[in-house]
């Protein structure tokens, strides 16, 4: 087998974030679950929008944001996810490609604007989404760039992406196609209420199709409805090649046929907004996967990288988060 | 006179930022004078925005940024500039109002889009700006809020503003406005190029017309021509009520009938991003003056700010300005 073109695939929502502070009154008034992603339409978005101060916009979407991780530490990336021609999707195309991503999604002439994530940030750093997807929904099989599929080493998919139905086919002919190609599938629970709306879906994928998934403890609790973390990593062996499991500030667990491995959390500085932090750990573990790591050297690196993008605003690193992997993973 | 409505009105670009971090070659490459504000148009704007990495939008606009400062610390403020009806018209009309700030200017329907400033900032912390007016070019005399003008203790006009013609006669309606009904107008220089574009007509305004005049080194020294700060300093004395001169970490210079005060700067973190220190420099010293702080004081708030500002990219503060400001107030 040649070298492939791209170290990792991503496939996933295509959206800008519009990031803001606020307070726990607002999500009580607005019925809103701290921590979780909502699905709101255009209506409701720009309703709970006229509530909130000011805010940034910034490049998001989950595996968008692994991907852009990725690139930044070195990585060759790709990535498919669907935008409008407008002025969001614009900025969305430019930050991906500018990262030097292959990024050839035909942008939607017509239909919903470019998806759009609110993210609300408490002071205790939790955020609180509610997604309006947008042209994301118009993400179908005949999107799948199927040769940077072929040419990856691993694919990597959102689980938030089963959500449009159509996505959900054009999942499915993305593993599919890597799997016959002899690479590796990846797949990222995204959110327990994600878990809870597609848990039947993601079992089955997992159990004939993804080699190495990733899950918070909320997520991987949620899907084999146990109330212990314990129970559920027990659950996952075996169903697997990898299972990265991240438990915040209690590091990370790699459940794998060396059977379980802890990793202690990266120290970090003052922690002001966890959005992408799950993104990041997964970015930095696929990066040293990709690379040829021990998956003890992998779970480090995702915790650095999750470490860093928890001590800023927003779920893509300001920093220069090459320099830092390479200091920290010195320690 | 009753008590006036507002503290301060602002009539300036209504413009979003583009920023990103970058390197010193990209100005060379591009031949841009750093620390400097260019005006293009959207093809240019457009050229080099493809060639710099992922970046981040927000709202700014100088006058713009110094009312949403004030707003932020407690000042009951209106703005006036120019957005068209798209989606980062959106973003500025919603940011703006969202601090509580009276924003009726209506949004163009058609002609250029809401015009967008792509900020470079280099490790240096330095910005350097390529403007591209669009929609704020529009702006005209008929849409001055002459009752908000009427109504405020200080109306605040940015010198950028003097560039598009409608909008320079928009100014002399709101400086003449102001005068009539018995308030006081301020001018921001803005930028030494902005200065020498339009010497003698900054030179008439202040000589009748403005009561306070915000400017740095640069800036002040560019607009009498000569080649030191105390010269500047001197001829400026008599001209205008109050100058309020800024000289980065030097602190800043209130030339006044009470002589020259030298007020040392705020004492600052790590400088990350110097866009909009004049500006909020502008918005701590305002703040002070609408409340009734004598000049030192009222210059030790601006420094404050502009300390605030810089130690985060962009020029709005991201943190709780209010407290740092009774904070280090009392230090």
């Amino acid at each position: 087998m040649t070298n492939p073109r791209f170290d990792v695939a991503g496939i996933g929502n295509a959206i800008v974030d519009v990031l803001t502070q606020t307070d726990d009154a607002l999500l009580d008034s607005e019925g809103l679950a701290k921590g979780a992603m909502t699905l709101v339409d255009a209506d409701q978005a720009r309703q709970v929008y006229d509530k909130v101060g000011p805010a940034v916009e910034c490049s998001g979407g989950s595996a968008a944001n692994t991907i852009a991780v990725m690139a930044g530490l070195g990585a060759k990336c790709a990535f498919m996810g669907k935008v409008k021609d407008d002025a969001f999707g614009k900025i969305f195309a430019h930050d991906i490609r500018s990262l030097g991503v292959h990024y050839q999604t035909a942008p939607a002439a017509d239909g919903p604007d470019t998806g759009n994530c609110l993210v609300l940030v408490t002071p205790d750093a939790q955020r609180t989404m509610l997604t309006h997807l947008g042209a994301s929904i118009h993400f179908g099989p005949a999107d799948v760039d199927l040769e940077a599929v072929k040419d990856a080493k691993v694919t990597y998919l959102e689980g938030y992406l089963w959500d449009p139905e159509d996505a959900k086919q054009a999942f499915r002919t993305a593993a599919k196609t890597a799997e016959d190609a002899g690479r590796e599938v990846s797949l990222s629970l995204s959110d327990p209420f994600c878990v809870d709306r597609h848990r039947a879906d993601f079992l089955d994928l997992i159990e004939g199709h993804v080699d190495i998934l990733f899950a918070n403890e909320a997520e991987i609790m949620a899907l084999y409805e146990v109330d212990s973390f314990d129970e559920a990593a027990a659950k996952v062996a075996g169903h697997c090649k990898i299972a990265a499991l991240t438990r915040s500030e209690k590091g990370s667990v790699v459940v794998s046929d060396a059977g379980m491995q802890a990793v202690p959390a990266a120290p970090v500085g003052k922690v002001i907004d966890t959005t992408g932090a799950g993104d990041a750990y997964a970015a930095g573990f696929l990066y040293g996967y990709t690379q040829g790591e021990d998956l003890v050297t992998c779970a480090k690196m995702g915790g650095i990288a999750a470490g860093e993008v928890i001590c800023q605003m927003g779920a893509r690193p300001e920093t220069d988060l090459k320099a830092a992997m390479a200091l920290k993973l010195r320690d």
